[in-house]
């Protein structure tokens, strides 16, 4: 059968489809994504639980005159298929091709960029109070928010305005019971309970004064095209509620969904995951973190675990899985999930809260109004920091160490390698005088042999990887890593002092001290913005020092990298292997 | 009749009494209260609402085995008194006196410290999960948060992860219906509704799996403890609905409730403010903000108002009394706020977006992710930057040039007079290539004369404010008029040169190098954390410029500042007077 996609460029061709085609549209769209992302990889099983909503928004409204906006992003797919993307949807994620995420200058059909979750309501709400002060009175104001993303407080604070607004905004709670990981919360078990029929009379959103109507099946083309053209025509605010399955329509995603949320290269027709075969790798550094934290936790009874919706990217499950008990995962809930680790800190437990570097910025106040100020020893272990790839600008957690730096009693620490993330771990839950924060990158660590012993760490004391006369590198974390292989291959490397810095603060000053007299050039290297990070913390030292040397800093500049893998980015932001290299080498045949 | 009160040094001194006598328990606090703080200054209206509730409570529970959270604090006079520090109570927000809020190091009474609010649920939910770990398992755990509060996606995120957990916490909602200002959104209507007993069946607290009961009237003592008591053998979470007065007892702080939420100096018997008759006096930043608002506001149609919760705190009051349709106070909600405000400015509304620089922390992930990152022309005023004074440490604006300088596309500009606040606010409501952050302090000004004709600021430049040949002065901001005073007190004044740089970001580079050219010694000064902020800034640029020279930086030091006046916090911190005059005095004679 000649295939209807092959005909859809824009909403316009879709809006001229019979209804009695949509089904079989339907089913392209969802071959199509499948297609491509069993080969280019992506997210899978969001885009293909609304491929049915995604058509019948389009089918139904106007867009870019009416604005939608799809929370968190992932499940938006469909939606760039059908709004011009569909030539290049094989660039997904790619450097110089399409964004993963909706993003507003690749498209006058984004007209929000997200990424992060729980946005959607307040945007969809100051764009429709906009059309009202402008006079647009027929525009439709469409947000697509998950069940997992509503639970999160911001998303509360969007519809606590909105059920006092007369706008037209139609929020459509796309319930699939999963975000990431599986929802979890009381406002899950509520909308359990809806669907189920054993709630009672009002409903949770009506008591927030928004016109509420479901649950629908949201993979019912007919009944969703209804209720959407019906709601078309309510004034104010109103919320739809569907219930979808994350993955329908491919029996593995539907049957692992945690798994087929990402699932990186599998076979389009069975589904079955393409493990690639490769020698012994080194260790995911959320695995080490994973690991050692349950290792930990057998022996200290006081440690206790936490993450915001995330058990599954940052190995938190495993303490789920063995110690349940004292292993929390609180939903997309960032600011909870400090202010509870402070609220444990008090009682004198040991809380491990691992949260990506890029969502601590959602959890900002509470690190310092709730932790820092009252010194409690929260372990804050940051996940993803730097520069995280494909997953691009609104992902990279690269201003990490320069929102920290400012912050009293926190000390701020980055591993190069596993044995040294385990040993801070070790140390940490020693017992410190105040908090600190652990973080590291994405990936792969770089030993082979990682389940080492234990051993403390002084705090605030830096590493001599090597000695030298002429150039101190000194670098902060993982991307150490590059400098130390590329002291393998560079001319006079016994010209080069290699210093893992480890602590961004406080800084191992003595060292510091020493290498001031010691070298001519100082080179600093991070993986974070470069204003204000540790580069900067390294000028102010030596500025208090009387010390006027120039150092060169490697770091991120002032400006948003877009995504790329790892090393693309890398290369954007002029902190790659070469760069570094060749700067080095230049300075040396000077 | 003696005075209950005079007896009572402790919760067991309370417990001790008769249930009969504590009414007259109350009115004698009440009237203490009011005694103080009608001389002494503080927040009178929350503590005054309260004070049946906290009787109760100390009379039900054993605080602090049992554990007792007082959101955001305001309201905590009354329980400070009760638990020993009723001699000392007359200190209260001053220099090496108590808190205003309360605070973990003050009292083992105080089981968590508040200011910013919304933080009780996660905190007492910590302490509770911790007990149950700790095999603690009658501890009772109390939260005491008000309407206002509790719609705060914060608290949100608290109740939705305590429907879920059998722990032994109860949170006393205590509804006046007023937060600083009157509470606003869907939430409060439909408390409302409750109250009047117009909402349905099914509560929307029972929706989030907690025990709910109330509401009940919360200055009736016995009924207060006989719930209370009864709550106590309850097993679970559990949330009890109380309906108070704010500035109960006192005619004029029930009448008026806004303004004696923190009247200043009153008569005790009449509640009558005392007003200062003073000399005129230059306006206060906030009412600069405010007026000039709405006079760019009535010409120009695109401009939007947005508050989180601070109307008459920032001004914004008077473009809601004015132009209602175009200002909006959306609660305790920050996140929303900044987000609000993206989604308004991609449909080209202005949105001038004012919250105090202490509680964008809050909505840091938002401007990130929302806002620079899309290069929305959003305005960000921030109020209360820099040394807040006797709030202290929970509300100093501190971080605010350090956490802001690492975003991309962000310009921040902080004016040194009324006239630069006018103008940069013109300036920026003409249109801006991305967002901008306005920074200034709590108080007032300096000019008599602040109505002037605008004219548009260049970004990135500063001014030169006075030439001179050996030492240059950098300023930012508002401290730099204690500069400027100090200029006409020093000895050779020709040798100072003083520039109010205005801009954080973009710096303006060229008088920069002019000056590194013109001077021999270098000194910055602001009112902000000198770790990461403007000196550093300074300091980046100079070492890009290979520029080795070193620079005096003054800024708020890394640690948190207690509280006392303003001027008695610029002079813990070290950014006073008298240190920057010693300092500049000796580098002349050197």
């Amino acid at each position: 059968m000649k295939k209807l996609l092959t005909h859809i460029n824009s909403p316009a061709d879709l809006q001229k489809l019979p209804l009695e085609k949509l089904p079989q549209l339907a089913q392209d769209l969802r071959e199509f994504i499948i297609d491509i992302v069993a080969v280019k990889e992506g997210h899978l099983g969001a885009s293909l639980g609304v491929v049915e909503l995604t058509i019948a928004l389009h089918y139904v409204f106007d867009v870019p005159n009416d604005k939608l906006i799809w929370d968190v992003g992932h499940q938006a797919y469909g939606h760039k298929i059908l709004t011009g993307r569909k030539e290049i949807f094989d660039t997904n994620r790619q450097l110089g091709g399409i964004s993963g995420f909706p993003k507003r200058s690749e498209s006058e059909y984004d007209d929000f960029g997200t990424g992060h979750s729980s946005t959607s309501i307040s945007a969809i709400l100051g764009m429709a109070l906009a059309s009202k002060l402008n006079g647009e009175n027929n525009r439709q104001h469409i947000a697509v928010v998950g069940d997992a993303s509503i639970a999160s407080g911001m998303a509360f604070e969007g519809l606590n305005h909105l059920g006092v607004t007369d706008v037209n905004a139609l929020i459509v709670l796309n319930d699939n019971a999963i975000g990431i990981d599986p929802s979890v919360g009381a406002l899950k078990k509520y909308l359990t309970n809806v669907k189920s029929g054993t709630a009672k009379d009002e409903n949770i959103f009506e008591c927030l004064n928004l016109d509420y109507s479901g649950p629908i099946d949201g993979h019912n083309l007919p009944l969703l095209i209804q209720e959407l053209e019906r709601l078309k025509s309510v004034k104010g605010p109103k919320l739809l509620h569907i219930i979808t399955t994350k993955g329908k329509g491919l029996k593995k995603a539907e049957e692992n969904q945690v798994v087929y949320h990402a699932p990186g290269k599998f076979d389009k027709v069975t589904g079955e995951r393409i493990k690639k075969t490769v020698e012994p790798l080194p260790p995911k550094y959320q695995d080490v973190f994973g690991h050692t934290l349950v290792e930990l936790a057998e022996k200290n009874k006081k440690i206790v675990g936490i993450t915001p919706a995330m058990p599954t990217g940052s190995s938190l499950k495993f303490m789920m899985e063995k110690i349940p008990e004292r292993a929390f995962d609180v939903g997309i809930a960032e600011q909870h999930a400090v202010t509870l680790a402070a609220g444990m800190a008090t009682q004198g437990l040991i809380p491990f809260c691992n949260i990506y570097s890029t969502f601590l910025q959602r959890a900002y106040d509470q690190v310092i109004h709730d932790v820092a100020l009252q010194k409690l020893p929260v372990i804050f272990c940051l996940d993803r920091a730097g520069l995280v790839g494909q997953d691009g600008p609104t992902h990279h957690g690269v201003f990490d160490l320069a929102y920290l730096r400012c912050i009293p009693n926190l000390t701020i620490f980055s591993p190069m390698n596993e044995m040294e993330l385990r040993n801070i771990m070790y140390t940490a839950q020693l017992g410190l005088d105040g908090p600190i924060a652990i973080r590291y990158p994405r990936g792969r660590g770089v030993l082979l042999e990682w389940d080492n012993n234990f051993e403390p760490i002084a705090i605030g004391t830096a590493r001599c990887l090597k000695e030298g006369s002429k150039i101190a590198v000194l670098t902060i974390g993982h991307i150490g890593n590059v400098v130390a292989k590329m002291l393998t291959e560079i001319n006079q490397p016994e010209s080069i002092g290699h210093y893992d810095m480890r602590f961004v603060k406080p800084l191992d000053e003595k060292t510091l001290l020493r290498i001031y007299t010691q070298y001519d050039h100082i080179i600093t290297v991070e993986d974070g913005c470069a204003m204000g990070g540790f580069g900067s913390a390294i000028l102010e030292f030596a500025n208090k020092e009387k010390l006027n040397k120039s150092v060169k800093i490697f770091g991120v500049p002032d400006r948003f990298v877009e995504h790329g893998t790892i090393l693309e980015t890398h290369r954007m932001a002029g902190i790659d292997f070469e760069a570094i290299k060749s700067y080095i080498q230049s300075t040396l045949n000077q």
